[in-house]
């Protein structure tokens, strides 16, 4: 099978170059990654099963002020002399284009800086989705040394959501205005939050949104280990972010503690492990059907209209399945 | 395998009592296939082959007017007499419950009418995918009666691109201050639209965002059979609907004279038969798979960090397929 061919020479150069901190190295295998091919599945498996990074989510809807917050983050870990490596991840590209200009230049104070790792991504080309995309780009930025991985979503829906399976500790920012659409928000967000930072927190309104939202979390079953706090920022003044910095060491802490974070990272390799046999497993049948002679004619009476999609599909199917069983 | 099973006697009811028109059967059968289950697969199998109605999507970003313009072209399709279905795809559940209350609010005036069916969906629970899940409530519309199904997407993002996949005629709805953005958008909007609506035409930038698209049209390859209309529109005061609504009406039959529509359609049985056929084998592996004693030993020690999830996953699959091939 193909996914057991070996890793190429000039791969298995970039790998080593890799772990050594090189940023170039790192650069070309996230390319690599993001290909979601042979190669991709070749460098990952390769990468060495012990990590160490701690992995931060930032998402929340458009104007929350995620990227400024990411970079004033950013500024605390390196002042803790951190690496970090910073993913922003846009599944929403046809629309949001200029927010994603605009991220970009804010985050320019760290782009010199040896010890960050940039990277933007987009789901256009991600064959194999989004957030089993940046699930491989944080384990290559984390292999390849940092010790803080901060990922900001830009776009908003279930597809955030479903990256932010990815981390170990979860940041939700929110605005004052914000505020009208807390019930309408709670089933999505009450549920990944690890920390809710409701930012731009001098406009009118954050008061009442952190009372909101404190309330509405004492009304859901908290976890006695970890109690969800609200912080109030102001990113753009420099205001809160430390306390949230805090925070967030605090929950790997805890969570360490209290085996929150080795479950959390169990079920992240479950979801893997099952992605993968999935992938290989629809490979294998798809590699056999269309090596099968009847297929062009079955897809021939579908495009027809003489058999339905169903039908040709169960057909096919039969036909496979008692060759194989 | 049990998607052979027989469709239940009470399933069968309601599809007969759909085919009729009855709008509480449509609802009820839609609610079936939003579960993405072995009910809905049957019910979906055992609709007709043979399908009429146009249909037909508008997507484009939040605030351009979509839910006032499809409004409006129920009301022109009403006046011809067309029996109307409206579909509401929302992917973007959590952040952006506000704005869909509001669309709901503004379609009521269609909601009483007989001839008009409106649903309102969002992602969560379609395990299947949303694309998939419009797609079969687009098919249980059409086999229910409808003349002109309306397909609008609440959210930005790639999953709308992919509804949008499912329909005959994509109509993209913009506004004046989207202009700054065109050069960003440019990419998946141009492969989508078959007509333009620059809706809100009465603000400033409309002429200027109406040229820029006509020229960006010019730059790209058009098809000789159909040039890419650019309409300026007013929805809201009801200004240029109705030549929306021509073109509607315009595109459909240029694209079945010229083999386009069929063409359309048949791409779409074809990504639904492989759809299904994935499913199938996913399903029938994954069985085997569940039902081998050695998967415990390998999860476990996958979970200890023993084996990663790629060294765990090609163990599984060489087993099963020693035993299969």
């Amino acid at each position: 099978m193909a996914t057991r061919r070996a890793l190429s020479r000039e791969t298995s150069i970039l790998i080593d170059d890799m772990l050594q901190g090189n940023a170039r190295a790192l650069a070309r295998l996230i390319t690599i990654v993001e290909e979601d091919d042979e190669e991709s599945y070749q460098v990952l498996k390769h990468i060495s099963p012990s990590f160490n990074a701690h992995r931060v989510g930032v998402t929340g809807p458009p104007g929350a002020g995620k990227s400024t917050l990411v970079n004033r983050l950013t500024t605390f870990a390196r002042q803790n002399e951190l690496r970090v490596g910073i993913i922003c991840a846009d599944p929403s590209s046809p629309f949001s284009g200029g927010a994603v200009l605009g991220d970009r230049v804010r985050m320019t104070q760290h782009y010199m800086d040896e010890g960050v790792h940039i990277r933007s991504m987009s789901t256009r080309g991600s064959l194999g989705g989004l957030p089993s995309t940046v699930h491989g780009i944080i384990k290559l930025m984390d292999a390849s040394g940092k010790d803080l991985i901060l990922v900001e979503t830009v776009g908003v829906g279930q597809m955030e959501l479903d990256v932010m399976e990815n981390v170990d500790t979860v940041v939700v920012a929110l605005v004052p205005e914000a505020g009208d659409d807390i019930q309408a928000m709670k089933a999505g967000l009450m549920e990944i939050a690890d920390i809710f930072a409701v930012n731009k927190a001098d406009r009118p309104g954050a008061e009442s949104l952190v009372a909101g939202i404190r309330s509405m979390l004492d009304l859901v079953c908290q976890s006695n280990d970890w109690m969800i706090p609200v912080l109030a920022t102001q990113a753009e003044n420099n205001i809160g972010v430390g306390e949230l910095y805090e925070q967030i060491c605090h929950h790997r802490k805890t969570t360490i503690e209290t085996g929150a974070f080795s479950e959390r990272r169990a079920r992240q390799r479950h979801d893997e492990f099952t992605a993968i046999l999935q992938k290989m497993v629809t490979r294998q049948f798809m590699d056999t059907i269309s090596a099968d002679d009847r297929l062009a004619g079955f897809v021939s009476q579908m495009n027809k209209g003489e058999i339905s999609p169903y039908a040709a599909a169960e057909e096919i199917f039969d036909t496979i399945t008692r060759k194989l069983l």
